[in-house]
């Protein structure tokens, strides 16, 4: 059954609290507690010194109360000690320099000491607890990044990476092409991590690009090896790590691809934003991570109170919220959904990152709609053996969004809105859509939607081109093709590789920025911005034009039938309508059903298992929403979530 | 009687002008100049080589010309040869760095060589000038700042300021909250000043609040020192130093609670702004000035042209301003206004921070207008001995301050906003107000202002409670309450220690930021935003609800007996007129006179002795404004004031 | 004859495409190629060891071809070798430590390595083609400015520049005013670069003032020693370098005083401004190269496709820009125009700084219009020895520049926009102007232009002077004459210096940053901000007043009889039609003929020899004009140029 958790930290709270939280837990219907995520420092006080005692206790209390523990490696903060003895477990910065200790997350992967004492640590706790049947899963450390440590040992462990990668010097400058501001390696010793505060576009975007997949690389050794430590102690252990997106977001697809289980921590934002075009919805968030690995995911830490720590506290949750965005996550495939967190900190830096019950302890608004969640959900005994399937899929590659990071196209160019627009026209028209990596099978799909696939993987083309000639319809964009796989660009007109399959060719860009144009597109009008392509059609169909600027009348949309199937490509970047009125023709084409006329922001969503099927109807807005459908006609308000169980005929 | 000067630099001028200089002062009725700043380099060029004859000759001029002399100790600049010799002297960076010298202000407070060197030149000028008439008070430094040094000499002095403090490394561990990021001190070489440049929300707020406490007292520790040493050579020594507020203010109440008068760089700005909700009036610099320690105070620096340095130019002075500020000053409660700078510097980053003459040497509308200033305020013979009595007072806490700065509240939360928006209701009604220390004795006042009383320190909180209890009148408003006096939340609803005072508790609160709610008192509207508390009920009469957001009906300001006494608390922050009509019917209530239907920004303060009461009439608007009082019905002119003189009966 | 050139990396590209390439070339007629610009590490792999084969082979392939070519000394981007085995070759920040290694242009100018590793390379490259006629000219090093670097042999050499200069630490010390911060040098190690992070403005203006004359210089230096080592090997070389403006720019009048041909890097923007009063046009600064030497210049880079590396892609340059901005810079005397570049890198930070051709290598709209520039340039056939001549000059100083970034005068006060708003009034009344140096000779021109001559060299008052008196018309504006040449103030009243010429005088001065006053000349109203002068008037006639403000009515622009000539003075920063209206009123007394009527942004040029004259009409808009004017009447398309010989009679 799907269940409800809360993060819980009993080294914060006298003992005598644990127990009375426990009793409020299991009145409330809580199933999980998530537990030792920063306390290293309180289970080996000192080197080699262990005291498990407290850890224990706190275990045995939840247990008693019927709630399921998920345990965490606490690797995130090393205690002060380890920083202080080994000064090489610390991250350096671009500067070159080691960072302060103080603030959490501050250890190397690559530091020889941090794996060390990382592994004694581990290995206790996991051994203390192996046989616990109440420890149903273990956590990874905390929202991994790949962080850009600039110390010697990754210094030295990036040149190992170079060298195994291209075996010369020669090969790496002629993958870089470093000879371009005459920089080319005659010494091994010349290569370095990008040290230097210098703004982004300056450095060698094929070099960056190696250090950013070196970087991802890192962090993910660090979760395996961590899991590896795990499974030789606890064979049937289910493994998972919080992630999130960041700026140095990790490779999820690959990080993962040894996990067990993909955990997020969604943070939905509070305050919904005025402008009709600009897009608050975490349902992307969702799909995005129940695509990692093509399979139901957790919340590991879910918005139950205003945020504030390196920001200014935000908005409270507005009525409705608490409840919705965890049911949210459930329609999109969350089996568990852990609040972070219990009740608020009272001491450290993230005091004000609120949680369910406030400093006070006295349960107020947001927790009363936790508990009526907590009742709903475990009334509707909804299976975790209930999934999504959906005919469309959106390619999310963390390659592409490193790379994209880098060199910014245009000014208010970001990868991620590339693809949540799209993202955006599918709910639109009442349909789900997974987003999945590019190294994913596509076939069993109807439609793949590939929004700036920038980089070039020829695997990626070929199973493209399959995939349309077997009868399936892609949509590409600008900034598809743009580069091979090292980052440099290709010789030949975009989109490159997949010229043949769109049937046209982008004769011009234009990197608009903030500016703006104009499209027509069955007879009506939508402005475009950001990134103009001007296209030379072949083969295909025109479905839009521009309307104004120098290339008035020239295609901006076009569809192409290639084999079997239909591609098309759009060299535009669009408000919410287009894509939504877009998408009616492609889907409409490709056979796949849809609503018309669907209300802005209403979400519909269907796990399905062998039995039975439970469709989702949420309404995302802060106001009354009037819903007219085949399965539901009516009214819901703020966040209220419609929810029917049909069974299977 | 009141009187005026201007801060001279004998050192930047050739000796010929010294002498037209003190004539051209003489005929203007300058009465005291101000000296010797920053001249330790002329007046130890060499290290125990002195030459003071060239200050003994400008002191000889101007006495001659009966002017009275404010000496300066001039450690704000140590000579370069100090730098040079004892690299320990200068202050480092949160980057671990020592600053380059070049700038001025770069000592280390904390530094054995900075310690030893400014004894001695300190000692030097006392004994020099200990005999002179003509000296009639000694300034400290200049503008001290709790700067935050990270030297070694300060990062030691640190941890023996925690281990006074606590004790131990436990009773730290548990009062931070360090295991909250698992970063609990296991060693006493791991307490280190703040490293790094973090945003400032990373930190552990408990530790940065003891840091800061470090700081301040530092800075305190290093004024004490030098007044010390003149005292002990001049007995009967007046000894001030100019404070400002600053991005590191320096704890003023405690700072001179040990020197023995306030003097203040008052810089009204010169540019008003667009925003009538904007507040711009330095009567509230003015006021905390005079509450430091609750008696008259001196300008040191007075506004004299348009300032320039660190930022560009500035617009000049409008016409009125210099005479109209100076007033205020004096109206508020100054003895003294020394003008910044008799005549603007031709060289040094400073040169465009003009002087009342500008640097052709040629008196302009400035100096037209100081001059009658000077006769003015000749003429006016007031005495010193008039002080200021006001029935309300408003607290302002630099504790407080600097907590409220390392956690920003939401995105324009600033604590001397809540202030100066409480100051401005109290002056729109005509009334006077103090602003006191939250550890001074309340026991004179009909009420008291407590605007975001964050920490909460014991005796505060016992002293607002007798206070109300024997017949006072409380405003307390949002963020009152939330922490304890180490920066951590409380385990009680808000206001936490103040509830059984307002009847009331907050049952939810909402970080609106620049978003804006409305509320409604008394039939009226009222547009507030940044922080919203929605409040329940229990004793209470409600005086005004939200009229908008889901907390519509709630209600955000109420007025509570206690004892003999009412308390009032504020969930809202508002515009101008909210805060005039919320203290319209506190004043009332608490039977204090006030003045309905003033005009915005007039400014009506008295000063009274013994025999006499001066009533001061400001019009702090760039426009004739038309006032209608009982001792006053005319109009003045922009900047214009209204002086009468009522003989006490 | 004017010819168009290719910049052309040889080395970025398989061998077999040079062929291809230079066939191209050929057939679109184009003349010249820049080559070998960062090509070190390709000529010299390892210290010592030289590989010039390739340069010989493409040198020989162009050169085939019938196209000239220009090569470059390598010196931006030595060899990664050198910094590994030279650690002085880097610079160093103000942070005083060294840049890392990766980006361009990191060598430092003082570095004896640099020096010694530069002269080998470039000896070789000039024996080597010391006998090639193809080569007509070489460009040393790239892009220089006039860089910070803060190493220690910076730091030594900045001491030695001020030893000879001031002779002593006593004279700097009164230059600089370092008594007023108490911060006089007593020993020559006290005298360093200005380390730190300090906000501008904080430091001594004086010192800043040699600090950059001195980096200027260390430019200059490093650009001679160059030309030098040339010259003794290819004693009829034609040397230039290429320079831009920039944050550190290059005193380009002292610069190419050794060299022999200015040549500049020029990006108009492709985004054309919507405020009306924003001004675009380059020919301000091609204006400027042409001053330099006073005679024609090149164009080493010019706008051949989007700009895009440090900042994200901007839009790409509209239909008739290509064409229209190159023939712009010949229009001002540009003799060749070499286009950056001929095709966009593949590879490199700066892939997205297209060329003529894009990545596909297929030829597209920008090069259809190249080509179309190359037919038309060829076919024009004007002579090289076409010279352009102005009645009308405006001064700029670089030396005005750099004290003026110092310290910003006002928040919206730059240098550079005083001197367009000028050449933009002078260009919309159809007329050239010259841009010349301070140091230049007056004598051949009727009007001379000072905007904001803020610091006094005698020579060049002493030289306005005598212009006047002579018959010449002279502008002065606000913020000239406020310093000396040491960038300390005058004590006079300004305009000091030039006071008895402008026969008014600053009354005081009101710094309005972004604030707006109105004035009103000849009945008409404009609006002026940023910074306003209150003049008193002597001798002079009133032109315009301030109708607004507290100084309404006060006059702010007048005109003086002086001598036999004519000085007029602007105490106002106004909009484009106040410079039109007033430049109007100035030439028609100095009886310079002038348009009445143009239309905005139509610029009107002319190229004369002895034979026959050459008049250019731009439609720099970005929109069909209509131009009526004796010599031409009808419409021109955006960027469109009108281009008559008329033989001289």
């Amino acid at each position: 059954m799907l269940s409800i958790g809360v993060d819980y930290y009993p080294e914060h709270w006298n003992k005598e609290m644990w127990r009375k939280d426990a009793d409020l837990m299991q009145k409330t219907d809580v199933k999980i507690v998530r537990m030792a995520e920063f306390a290293w420092c309180r289970l080996e006080p000192e080197e080699n010194n262990f005291d498990f005692e407290w850890l224990d206790e706190a275990v045995n209390i939840f247990s008693e109360h019927g709630i399921d523990i998920i345990l965490c490696t606490p690797t995130n903060c090393p205690p002060l000690w380890v920083y202080e003895k080994y000064p090489d477990s610390k991250q350096y910065s671009r500067s070159g320099i080691p960072n302060a200790h103080g603030i959490r997350g501050n250890r190397c992967y690559n530091s020889s000491s941090v794996r060390k004492l990382s592994e004694r640590i581990i290995r206790r706790l996991a051994e203390k607890y192996a046989d616990n049947s109440a420890v149903i899963a273990w956590q990874i450390d905390n929202e991994l990044e790949a962080v850009e440590c600039c110390c010697p040992a990754c210094s030295e462990k990036f040149r190992l990476f170079l060298k195994e990668k291209y075996g010369s010097l020669e090969a790496i400058n002629l993958t870089y092409g470093n000879i371009v501001w005459g920089g080319e390696y005659s010494s091994w010793e010349q290569v370095q991590p990008p040290y230097g505060d210098y703004y982004e576009g300056w450095y060698n975007p094929a070099f960056i690009n190696d250090w950013r997949i070196f970087c991802r690389e890192s962090a993910n050794q660090f979760a395996w090896f961590q899991a590896d430590i795990i499974r030789s102690i606890v064979p049937n252990a289910v493994i998972t790590t919080n992630t999130w997106l960041c700026e140095n977001t990790c490779d999820m697809h690959k990080m993962f691809s040894r996990l067990d289980v993909v955990s997020y921590d969604n943070y939905p934002t509070t305050r919904l934003p005025d402008d009709k075009n600009a897009l608050y919805s975490h349902a992307f968030h969702l799909d995005l991570m129940r695509g990692i690995k093509k399979k139901n995911f957790w919340i590991m830490e879910q918005l139950s109170g205003t945020p504030g720590c390196w920001m200014p506290m935000q908005p409270t949750p507005l009525p409705g919220m608490i409840g919705g965005y965890a049911l949210q996550a459930f329609a999109h495939g969350a089996d568990k959904v852990v609040h972070f967190r219990w009740r608020s900190a009272l001491k450290g830096a993230e005091m004000f990152w609120h949680g369910l019950i406030d400093h006070s302890n006295v349960p107020s608004r947001r927790f009363e709609e936790f508990t009526e969640l907590c009742g709903k959900i475990n009334e509707l005994k909804i299976p975790e053996d209930t999934v999504i399937k959906n005919d469309i899929a959106i390619i999310m590659s963390f390659e592409q969004e490193a790379a994209l990071r880098t060199q910014r196209q245009s000014e208010n160019f970001h990868y991620y809105d590339q693809l949540k627009l799209y993202h955006d026209g599918v709910t639109s028209l009442g349909c789900g859509c997974d987003i999945i990596s590019e190294h994913d099978d596509f076939s069993d799909y109807k439609a793949v939607i590939a929004p700036a696939l920038y980089l070039t993987f020829k695997s990626t083309a070929e199973r493209l081109h399959s995939f349309a000639e077997n009868g399936g319809t892609v949509i590409l964009t600008n900034r598809c093709g743009v580069k091979d796989e090292n980052n440099n660009c290709i010789m030949k007109p975009l989109p490159a590789e997949y010229t043949d399959m769109t049937g046209c060719y982008v004769r011009e860009y234009d990197a608009l920025g903030y500016d703006k144009a104009t499209i027509s597109m069955n007879g009506k009008s939508y402005t475009v911005s950001c990134w103009c392509n001007i296209m030379q059609n072949n083969t295909a169909d025109v479905l839009a034009v521009y309307s104004d600027r120098f290339y008035k009348g020239s295609p901006c949309v076009l569809e192409n039938k290639y084999g079997k199937g239909r591609v098309y490509y759009s060299g535009v970047i669009g408000e919410r309508d287009f894509y939504r009125d877009f998408l009616a023709i492609v889907l409409k084409k490709a056979e796949i059903e849809f609503i018309a006329g669907l209300p802005r922001n209403v979400e519909i969503t269907r796990r399905i298992n062998t039995d039975s099927e439970y469709i989702f109807v949420f309404n995302n807005n802060n106001c009354d929403t009037d819903i007219d459908t085949d399965f539901y006609k009516g009214r819901l308000t703020p966040f209220e979530f419609y929810i029917e169980k049909v069974m299977n005929t």
